[in-house]
């Protein structure tokens, strides 16, 4: 059922890294992208498969991790994603892709979330320095990074608290606490 | 299989108008929304929740139906949507909000297919006139309409021509055709 995909699929940041995440696999959460709907109809996002470490590594350094966990900067060794997505707009094609790159995200990872896989998407990137360090082209322009791989967290959802607080949080077992805020103060009467 | 809840996720433009969409119904696909990651876990979307006929109308005068049907302006009375979703930001909590609009859109939508619905996204607003007719307070900002409904219409998906033409049309049967990049076209080696 599509809730639970949807419940399932939160951001994780810490994997088991050794778990291979294959171009192949890759290609088919984007032909979930390539079949969602986009505005115009222009279909103009594109993407770059990482799977090879050195190129992973390029794309590691110019992300920035969880800015919420002030303590911690990104996976070590043996944690780190299995694969990563680049996502990138053809400006040859058009400037602006209206909300399509989160259309195209939420398929991606809920692809990866039910072959047993999840992720995290990434808006903090050192753009010019990933353009550079991956030799991407300046006719395209990056929209976002999807890192990938098996989770190696848990991630549990709370209600907020009364101050609402919005912080997530890792408690002493590493588990990983998102404050969610309740349905009814999602809708305007 | 999510695969064949995407694919069926078209974007519909004539429903079975008869067929009442309830508020319960919107809000478990809001649930579904709530339930999807948020940039920065900052979770600023807000919906209003149009049924009623009246404020409905206020909706369908104020956006512009498939831009690239240039003989058609929209669906005709016995056809329109069921209900709509006006999505706008609380700028009081951020003034932006990354791709979550995409994210979030992407979860409302395979909620309504899943439920055996369909809908269609607007981008193409008269945002004033909009916030004017609804009484929208000006705290919110508005970023995009979904419409929803029972489709009375057979979408299919197409390979493009040679000339790549993106263009959607509709043939003599009233069926609409979509035209879709291949999978190897959107991959940037």
């Amino acid at each position: 059922m599509l809730k639970d995909l949807i419940a399932k699929n939160r951001t994780y940041r810490r994997f088991y890294q050794e778990e291979k995440i294959t171009e192949e696999m890759l290609m088919e959460w984007i032909e979930l992208a390539r079949l969602t709907s986009s505005g115009r109809n222009i279909q103009a996002l594109r993407y770059i498969l990482v799977t090879e470490k050195d190129q992973q590594e390029k794309v590691y350094k110019n992300i920035r991790w969880a800015a919420g966990l002030k303590d911690w900067d990104g996976p070590e060794e043996g944690e780190k994603p299995s694969a990563y997505l680049v996502m990138v707009l053809d400006t040859a094609i058009t400037k602006g892709c209206f909300w399509d790159h989160g259309l195209a995200a939420q398929s991606i990872l809920l692809g990866a979330v039910e072959a047993g896989y999840g992720g995290c998407q990434f808006g903090a990137i050192d753009k010019p320095g990933l353009m550079k360090d991956m030799g991407i082209d300046e006719r395209y322009e990056i929209q976002m990074v999807i890192a990938l791989g098996k989770p190696k967290e848990i991630v549990v959802l709370e209600e907020l608290d009364e101050d609402g607080n919005l912080g997530y949080w890792r408690d002493d077992e590493a588990v990983h606490h998102v404050p969610k805020r309740k349905l009814e103060d999602l809708i305007i009467k």
